[in-house]
Order: C-alpha cells, then sequence, then structure tokens
C-alpha cells in the first residue's frame, strides 16, 4: 500500500540542521551596561489565582516550580538585552519544495516531531504567525462603531502587521455569527449603528505567491481562523453537547458550539448572508479551481488557535468531503477536543493531517472535560466519559513552559500559557523533549508578552505591551483628544467584498498573469 | 481693619461673566452621523466594588442613584461627538491684575464661591492643571530605570504636555524621599541600577512669564506637589499619628507620614542629600529674592492634588514662617485632613489662603477619620475623634460628580471620583450648587478618562486611554521590539540640577532680561 511504503520515509530523509553540540548555553554578547535585577519579593498571587493555580495543579498533577531543565536556570539576560537585538528575526529559508508533503504529516510526523525538525518547525511558526494576524488585527474597542471588524483590508493586513515577507497574499476575509448564545464569543459595539451588528470578523484565506510557491514546491491555499484570547472564555463556551456533523449515518459528531459558529447565516444581517462555511468553501473551490486550471500542484493548510483550533479541524473535515483530491493538513494550537471518535477517524480516513501544538500546562486542550466551578474556584473533571465522548484528532507536538529560560519561573497564569505567542515561543526553542531550549531561537522574546506578563522581569518587557497611543486618541489642532475616522480603504464593507470577488472571477476566469490577487 | 474693609468687597466688584439663562440646555450642533447608544445592560458591578459602594454610600449618607439636576439627564451626545471638537479649550483670558488678590483668596473666597466666579473658576482649572502635569509626565514604569523620575527635562516638561501656553516656566525639580515606611507611595523600579533608589521626582517650582505676570499683576511663583493616583493606597497610608511641626511649643501637629515625605533626606541618596522641603524652600527664596530685587510684586501659590495636596500645606505653613510678607495661597485638590486645629488656626494667623476644592463623593478628603477594612470590605469611621482631631484648613468648593451629564450614572468609582481630571471636569462646569452644569464649558471632556473610566459610555471614549504606543516599545530596523534609551537630554542628574543652578546664580545673580529661566 502506498500509505505504507511512504510512511517509511522518516526524518533522516531531510537534510539535518546544524544542531551545534555544546552551544546549549546563549551565547554571551557582554554588553558595556549591566543590567541587574533586584531580587523582587513573590508576587502577590490574588488569592483567586492562587486557588485556581493549585486546583488545577493537582488536578493535572503538574509541578509548577520545577524547572524542566536546571542547567537552563542562569540565563545571560545581556544576550537578550544588548545583543540580541541586532539579530535578525526569521531563520533561513531553505527549498523544502521536494519535503512538503512530509513537513505537511504525509508520514503523520513521525520521526520528525522529536526531536524536532528545523524545517518543520519554521512552518510551525509560520503558520502559527498567521493565526497570530486574526488577533494583532482584531478591533477589541467596544466604543468604536468597527468593533469586532479587521482593523486594515486584506490587501494591507501582512503590510499593516510587518508581515510583508511571508509569501503570502490575503484573498478573502471570513465573518462569523452564532445562533446560540456562546458567551463571551462575540465582540460588539456599544454602538447601535456599527459596521454589523452580529457577525465578527473570524479569519481569512490567503494563498502562496509565486516565489513561496516555488519555494514550498506547490500553491499552497491558507485559510487562518481567529480563536477567542482569554481562556477563562472557554470555562463557559463549551456546554458539552455533540450535534451531528455532515450527511453520513449521524454516528460523526461535533461540539454543538463550535459547529454553530461555524455554520449560522441569516438574511437579516449584513456579513453572514452566508455562513462563515459557505464563505470559506466558495472561496477555497475558487482557488484550487483557479490554479488548477494553470496545471500548479494546490494544497490547503489550516490553521487557528484556541477556538480558531476547533474551528479549522471543522473546516479541514467539510474540505475533504468536497474536494478530496486536495492534500489538507490543520495545524492548530491550544486547541481544544472537537468530536468523538468517529469524526476522529472520518477525518483520518479521508486523509487530513494534523498536527496539534500543545503546551502542557494549558487547559484549553483537555477541554471539554474540565469545567471551571466558579463558585468553588476550581476545576472540576465532569465525567471520564466527555473526555473519551471527545477525542483528539492527529499527532501532538508537546511544549512545556518550564522549557523556556526566558518566563517566569512557578505561579501559574493561566491567560498566559494559553497565549498564542507563548506557543510561538516555546515551538521556536524546541528541540526535543529532552533537550534544551534552542540556543539560535531567533523570534522575538518581546513578542511574548504581547498580551499577557510570561516573560521573566529581568527581560524588561513590559506586559501587555500590544496596545495603540492613548487607545487611538489623538489630539485635534483644536487640542482636543478625538477618535479619528477609520480611512475610508480601512472600512469593512459587505458590497466591496462581493463586488472585488465578482470583478475578480470576471477579469482572471481564466487565470494567466502573475500575483493575480494583488490586482484586484 | 484692613481685613475687614477688604472683605467687604464682594463678587460683584468683579465682573460678571455672561451667564446666558435658559442656555442650560446644551448647544445644539446638529451632526450629520447619528451616534445612537444601545441601551446596556446594567453594568456588572463585582460584589466587590458593590458592597464597598453601599458601604460608603450608608457612612456617607450619599444618594448615588440620584442625579442631582434632573433637567440634566438628556445630553445632546452630537454636541460633543462633532460640534465641541471645533471650539477653543480654553476661556478667553482676562487681565485680572486688579483682582487677583480677591481670586487668590484676600476675602476668602466669601462671595465668588457660589456662584463661582468665572475668574476664579479659570485659575483654579490653570493650577489645578499644574498638578496634572506631574501625573502626566511621571515615568510609571517599573522596567525602566528611570521608574519615579519625570519623563522630560524642566525645560521641556509643559512643551512635552501640550501646556506651552500656560505663561509658565518650570524652574526646579523637587524630589522626595521617606524615612518611614509609607506602603504604596514610592514607585521603585524593579532594576538595581537605576537613576535614584529612595526618590522620587515629586513635583516642581515654575514662575510666570513676563507676559502671564502682567495679566496677573504680579510674578507669580507656583509649587506643584505630586500626589499618589489610587486612594486605595491611602486606607494604608494614612496611620492617624500627629507630630509636633515647626519650632513652637508643640501644640502644632501634623500628619506623621505627610511630614516625613516632605522632611526626609539623607546623604546616602542621589537626589534627596537635601529634603523636599530644603529643595523647595531654596529655590522660592531665590525666586523671591531675585524678582524683588527687580521690584516686581511677587507671591507664592502652591498646589496639589490628594498626597500632593497635604504636602502643599505643610510648604505653605513653612513658607509663611520663612517669608511673612509673601502673600501664599494653596489650591489644593481631593486632599486629605493634614493637622490638627492649631496647624489651621497659625496657618491663618500667618495669612496662608487655602482652598480646598472637593469632589462631595471623594473618601480622601475626609480621611484621617475613615478606614477601609479589607476584611469586611466596609469603611469604618475611626473616632469622632480622629475627625475632630484633624481639621481641615480654609475655604471649601464642593464639586458633585453628578452635577455633570457627561459622567457615568449610578454605580461608584472610587479611583475615578479621586482623580484630578474628574476635579477638573466638575471645577470647570461648576456655575453654583442649585445651578446646572456649564453649558460653554470649554475644557476637553476626553481627558476625564485618562486614567479611569468616569465618562459616560455614550461620550465613546476609551477608559484609562493616556497611554504610550505598546507601552514604549518600538521595532527596531531588525523587526525587534526593543525600549528605546531615554534621550539624554531627559535624563535626570542631580549634578546638572546643581551645576545649573550654581551656573544661574552667577550668570544671573541681578536680574534684567526677559525670560531669565529659560536661559538657563
Amino acid at each position: 500500500m502506498n500509505a505504507i511504503s511512504s510512511s517509511t520515509i522518516t526524518h533522516h530523509h531531510l537534510p539535518v540542521a546544524c544542531y551545534r553540540p555544546g552551544t546549549n548555553q546563549l551565547s554571551l554578547i557582554r554588553a558595556r551596561q549591566e543590567v541587574v535585577v533586584q531580587p523582587q519579593p513573590q508576587e502577590k498571587a490574588t488569592s483567586r489565582a492562587a486557588r485556581l493555580a493549585n486546583s488545577l495543579s493537582n488536578l493535572l498533577h503538574l509541578h509548577l516550580e520545577t524547572p524542566l531543565q536546571k542547567n537552563l536556570q542562569y540565563t545571560d539576560w545581556n544576550f537578550l538585552d544588548q545583543g540580541n537585538r541586532t539579530s535578525p528575526i526569521t531563520s533561513p529559508r531553505e527549498d523544502i519544495s521536494t519535503k512538503w508533503r512530509e513537513i505537511h504529516g504525509s508520514c503523520d510526523w513521525e520521526n520528525l516531531m522529536d526531536p524536532l525538525h528545523p524545517w518543520l518547525r519554521r512552518e510551525i511558526v509560520k503558520y502559527g504567525e498567521f493565526a497570530q494576524a486574526t488577533y494583532d488585527a482584531f478591533d477589541f474597542d467596544s466604543f468604536s462603531e468597527y468593533c469586532g471588524s479587521c482593523r486594515y483590508n486584506r490587501h494591507k493586513l501582512f503590510d499593516k502587521l510587518g508581515l510583508t515577507k511571508n509569501g503570502y497574499m490575503v484573498s478573502k476575509y471570513i465573518y462569523a455569527m452564532s445562533h446560540i448564545d456562546v458567551p463571551s464569543w462575540l465582540e460588539r459595539s456599544h454602538l447601535v449603528d456599527t459596521w454589523s451588528k452580529d457577525s465578527n470578523w473570524m479569519g481569512y484565506v490567503a494563498v502562496s505567491d509565486d516565489e513561496e510557491s516555488r519555494r514550498i514546491g506547490r500553491r499552497d491555499i491558507v485559510v487562518a481562523w481567529r480563536g477567542t484570547v482569554a481562556p477563562s472564555e472557554w470555562f463557559e463556551d463549551i456546554q458539552g453537547k455533540l450535534e451531528p456533523i455532515g450527511d453520513g449515518d449521524g454516528d460523526v459528531k461535533v461540539e454543538h458550539g463550535f459547529l454553530n459558529i461555524y455554520t449560522s447565516k441569516s438574511e437579516s444581517t449584513r456579513y453572514n448572508k452566508s455562513s462563515a462555511s459557505e464563505q470559506v468553501m466558495k472561496e477555497v473551490r475558487r482557488l484550487v479551481s483557479l490554479y488548477k486550471q494553470n496545471g500548479e500542484e494546490v494544497s490547503l493548510t489550516i490553521t487557528g488557535h484556541s477556538l480558531g483550533g476547533a474551528l479549522a479541524l471543522l473546516n479541514a473535515y467539510e474540505a475533504a468531503k468536497a474536494l478530496p483530491d486536495l492534500p489538507i493538513s490543520v495545524i492548530s494550537f491550544g486547541a481544544p477536543r472537537v468530536g468523538n471518535t468517529a469524526f476522529r477517524d472520518e477525518l483520518h480516513q479521508m486523509g487530513v493531517k494534523a498536527l496539534r501544538v500543545v503546551v502542557k500546562q494549558d487547559i484549553v486542550p483537555k477541554m471539554p472535560g474540565f469545567v471551571l466551578n466558579e463558585g468553588l474556584q476550581k476545576f472540576n473533571e465532569i465525567t471520564g466519559t466527555l473526555e473519551w465522548v471527545y477525542t483528539h484528532v492527529g499527532a501532538e507536538l508537546k511544549l512545556d513552559v518550564h522549557a523556556s529560560p526566558y518566563l517566569k519561573r512557578g505561579g501559574f497564569n493561566l491567560p498566559g500559557v494559553h497565549s498564542l505567542e507563548t506557543y510561538l515561543h516555546l515551538a521556536d526553542g524546541f528541540r526535543g523533549t529532552n533537550l534544551t531550549f534552542r540556543s539560535d531561537a531567533r523570534r522575538d522574546i518581546a513578542l511574548v508578552n504581547k498580551a499577557c506578563g510570561m516573560l521573566a522581569n529581568e527581560l524588561r518587557i513590559p506586559e501587555c505591551w500590544y496596545q495603540l497611543d492613548n487607545k487611538g486618541l489623538v489630539r485635534n489642532a483644536y487640542g482636543r483628544w478625538v477618535k479619528p475616522n477609520r480611512e475610508p480603504e480601512h472600512i469593512p464593507s459587505p458590497s466591496r467584498e462581493v463586488s472585488l470577488h465578482a470583478s475578480f472571477v470576471e477579469m482572471h476566469g481564466h487565470y494567466q498573469g502573475n500575483q493575480p490577487l494583488l490586482s484586484v
């Protein structure tokens, strides 16, 4: 069988990156300025947080206070403060065209994950950054009439986020709503007259440009799904109610709340006259057809963090049903369980490859199956049954917050541990289960603290620093602080979404030129 | 007696500003864009906040839910959102030189406060903005080696804060330390190698320029004292321990903690080899002598908010002792009681004029005398004795948060009510106890929410919006997020403070030119 023979391809078929033994110590670039840190008094944990951590710790049998690697405790912070400031933030991009299928799970990532192959690591970070973009560009301002939208139009998204060199172009934005009340899911404006009353920007479809397509050996379509930021929301969100999916005999079941967000639509809305499912599938079909007509090899990679990881799996299921010949992989971060064993088995049979990146200390991937008892301030395991009913799909890459010498010791930071930037930092430094943090990890460590406070104080990176100057207020010519109107080009408009695509299809019904998507 | 005859001067001696009767409604400048606001579900008060508010309300006999003026309930938000954006933010500056002494309390503000005379209001706001500058420019970043300093040098302070047109020049920065442990008072850096381990920037001395001096009829020396921001700190700070002050018979007593901050010094420090008291008095003496040599009339106005208001009173006491002929006034905001009746009486005898601006719902002016019982989550009145022992000084201008149609209804926001920007907003709109909020108040309403969330949601001003872009991190040429070094000109240096002043005295021992302080 083909499947079996291909599974004999192992890690060693890929060029091995230079693991320089003996360079576990961080490079010692000495800086003139000494940055010494006072011994901090133990930070006050609120009693609630302490109880939570304790309860969670007991339940998960974690040893929160014990670092993974003792030899990682002594960190040269000067390295970070000065020397590392001037190194590139990305690893070199090798041509991975011949090995792309393996990297995307054709052999279920056997022998690629532990130790983690650098090419795979690089792709994991690449897709994780696609998911991170859905947070970074989201308008969370409840006093904005555009609350819940993307702050930039799709042509400028990567540019505005400093991701211009990622080799992809955004072709479509996806919007979602929900018919049922999924608490703390939808971001709503306080205003009545808003861009949309019911929908949120929920992600996007992007496609590799010619250069990136050459590097990876195919035209790669990416779908990135936005999640919810705070894991506390999950404790309310997940109700543990399974619902049949697809047109089978009803055996295949998935979480009611996730499916509802993925499939809800309403004629009375501006952005969800079609569901997220319909929007994304229409665009994927269009792109697949477009590039296949051109004789290109096409693949679909779906990514998402948290709730976004759940939606990625539902999306993969639907796409695999609809486009059986298309290679489909899912790379998810901190995603909960989505469906039952029949769901997992069918995804497997259809050849969907799923790589779940999971931080050991994160509670979300253990859900459904745990609930937060608000009254008792502790986690309860609902039943063994639920854990058994909801089943994870695919291969797991397990990360550990204690592996990074840059993160705070002790304590427990639920949102911080679940944060996608923490995932990306740990993935960037991961070499293998019994190996120290990668000394030549290049991803900017400051990014971890974008929306949490996980970094050690010694790094002097403020907590939750990702914020606008004066929350977007500017002083006008009269000296008054006002909220400027959003630039017209970045104002969402359903008609523009539709008409642009209509005109695109008219103009590019037969794909001929380069970079067709940027010409729209 | 002179004092009696001068007290017959009343409000009516001053030109009366145009109170246009019938313009209680806000001007109706209609804007094209309708800004309609959804009826908000009652915002969830945390049970703690609710209990606090309830307990406080009962104790203070407040009626939190009842607006002061029913006819203020219907606000035309469009006015603010659009029309008001283009009006000037300051009232016209009239020549007040002939009435300056009355405005500064020569008649104890009788007949000037209710209704509030517009010239007095304008001066109150002016001095309040001097106090506000001590917060706005303060470096609160505990990851900065300059935490606790002023972010700008004294020559650029007003410029950086957009106060260039206030007509004053900063001549000296004041630093303070404390020998006793006053909890939550000192802002400390997490780092060891910092600009100062023991001291905080605590305020400044400024002096009116020639143009402003002409307008007000004298050379006005201002001392602005920084306070603590959160009133919760006060619950710990004030221990209710009186200590003798001055060289009298020991009858005059003031709060131990305040006096300690005002008088502490240590040879081992960089910025408090002399105490705040010594620093400020040396500079005041120097300026008084400088301008008196030039034949000018000179006055001293001391301002401060919260703890800063307490320090202002101690400063006034010392200055009145040292410079008996100098007209001295204090304009304080949300200040606690400072000393006993003997302290009050001596200030009175020495002719110090104190105007205390107090928001009725603010707890801090009621202290010492109340403590927060953390365990029971309620306020306890310690004893009637304490209230009797600690006595307020001077005249009180009482403001009410319910008077402003722009502030949130209901609930109780302890830090918001105590915030200096809330005080300045209420003062700017205050016409009199039984009068509606001033319709032609010009101060920018958005400022209220700088560091709290007091403004009604309808105004669409984010809460706590006064913040740096990405908390001061910037992306360097390599794509990394780094904290830039402070510009050398804004790095505090004790030697520069000293040498600049030494050279100033050498160069300008005899005052001759214009704006001598800017030439330093």
